[in-house]
């Protein structure tokens, strides 16, 4: 059998780590990247990593979706800020046996591509790492790595154990989910209470836990995550906000990707991390006014992030 | 009759500017002044203001309350950032006669008081004013100025309306209110989202106002404030919130007195402007999650505060 070949779209910190260890263990990889384009054509990929440093001085790299070749699996490392050019991005290169799989924060995107895409395969990743894209084509991987999956549509995973094989023979370490939901929910716990607050306070997530009244904050945030997903008919516990937090305490001090992205100007995740939970929430019937609350603070930052970059 | 005296506790925006007013219509006023004493010994008051400039080449300063003489009404005019030195430096000026008037912000300073100086006739004002210490001696009042003027000891209130008739007869805005809890909470109903979120958001009022997410949450925390007021006994309700939102509408860009003095890298009110309502809502027997939200940024902002001046 041919080994699979992947599409990564979007090639930064996630896109660029994954989409080189899959090319480094003999895969047939294309990468899509808008802006570093031209740099990467000329100089290739170049990743720091604690799994081993990689320079790939040639890859297929295309600035246009519609000049990739098809592919089996269409990896989307997009942030999901750009997730309402994904139709239009991803219709030239998704067949009937495409497999696309979300690498990406937040709830609801599966649900959309779901919708654009009916004839594809639909899966998702959570990405636990702790990457950054330092320059063009040149990815910093500083720790973790591991990717978990899960299927979008039950019973519709026919390839999701193929692709978990040709991570983890990559160097990637890969878990299978049972529930997508569940596993979003979950990664929400964190990302909810961190990467919101990392930017409202301008503070890694060890200073935010030294202090006593955050650390009573960044709790009771995980708990109104905690029962969004159970009003969504989710199985997440309350004991998993204490384990949560005694696995951070445990973690170096960290810059959540939120912080860097309102540092460096660019959009927040806000709607896919913070919104669409509430939004979730609330047609199950409840409200989570704790994380509506720091929803508004962070679009309000957002709208007037002095460090954006201006509009090109 | 002899007019009455006063002594200033706290020679800055508000008390270098009231008592200015109190010095010009003729009465004896003696200001307690710690940094700024040498200054205004030797240059003394100076005050911008649309009630007219005042320049009081003259006045009766003191560094240490135990040097003042004793006065008719002693006015503390001290940030609640100082309110742990208070039974201290007001014992020396407090006789059987006196009446000790807080011009503060906040809950709950007028039970400390009159606690610690039960022979003492207490009562509570609220400043209504745009008013900042410029310099040291050097006040410039910028808009308002109303006083609101409650005894906190229903019954012991004989010297409010010769104060009351002080304060007018020297330019002062003065009402009078029959219910100072009321009275605390409605002014907490303005300044726990606004000198809250000011800080938080690093923004003006208009700014707050002006983005839809930010507004509602304005308003949601109102509405805990009420809720809170309500707990307690007091008769605030709902409608109070959009009457002060459309005032906020009205007014000019406005830099709250917590963002003054956060970007000063002073110490924030966050105890009494915040943590004292909750305090009494929950010995009352309800939480206000937002509030409590708020008042932990609030700490750990003030905690990290990186314009801090350092400690002396």
């Amino acid at each position: 059998m041919n080994k699979q070949s992947y599409a990564i779209i979007g090639t930064g910190a996630v896109g660029g780590l994954y989409g080189s260890q899959l090319q480094k263990s003999g895969h047939d990889v294309h990468f899509l990247a808008r802006g570093d384009y031209d740099h990467i054509k000329q100089h290739g990929l170049k990743v720091e990593s604690p799994w081993g440093d990689t320079a790939l001085a040639s890859v297929s790299v295309h600035q246009r979706a519609a000049d990739m070749p098809p592919c089996d699996v269409v990896c989307v490392c997009l942030k999901t800020t750009s997730n309402a050019l994904m139709p239009e991005l991803l219709a030239p290169i998704v067949h009937a046996d495409t497999v696309i799989m979300l690498m990406q924060n937040g709830l609801g995107a599966e649900e959309e591509v779901a919708a654009s895409f009916p004839e594809a395969q639909v899966l998702g990743s959570m990405c636990f790492l702790c990457s950054n894209k330092i320059g063009p084509g040149h990815i910093k991987h500083i720790d973790y790595g591991k990717v978990l999956m899960a299927a979008h549509q039950p019973g519709r995973d026919q390839k999701l154990e193929q692709i978990r094989q040709d991570f983890t023979s990559a160097g990637i370490p890969v878990e299978i989910d049972l529930s997508l939901r569940d596993a979003r929910w979950r990664k929400l716990v964190w990302n909810i209470p961190y990467n919101g607050l990392s930017v409202v306070l301008n503070a890694p997530t060890d200073r935010l836990m030294a202090h006593p009244p955050t650390r009573t904050l960044i709790r009771a945030l995980m708990l109104e995550v905690i029962r969004g997903n159970q009003a969504c008919g989710g199985t997440l516990e309350e004991a998993y906000a204490d384990e949560l937090m005694a696995f951070t305490d445990r973690m170096k001090p960290y810059q959540p990707s939120m912080k860097l992205d309102y540092d460096a100007g660019r959009a927040l995740e806000t709607e896919y991390i913070h919104r669409r939970p509430l939004a979730a929430a609330a047609a199950a019937g409840i409200n989570l006014p704790l994380i509506d609350a720091l929803a508004a603070q962070l679009e309000f930052l957002d709208t007037h992030n002095p460090n954006r970059e201006p509009a090109t």
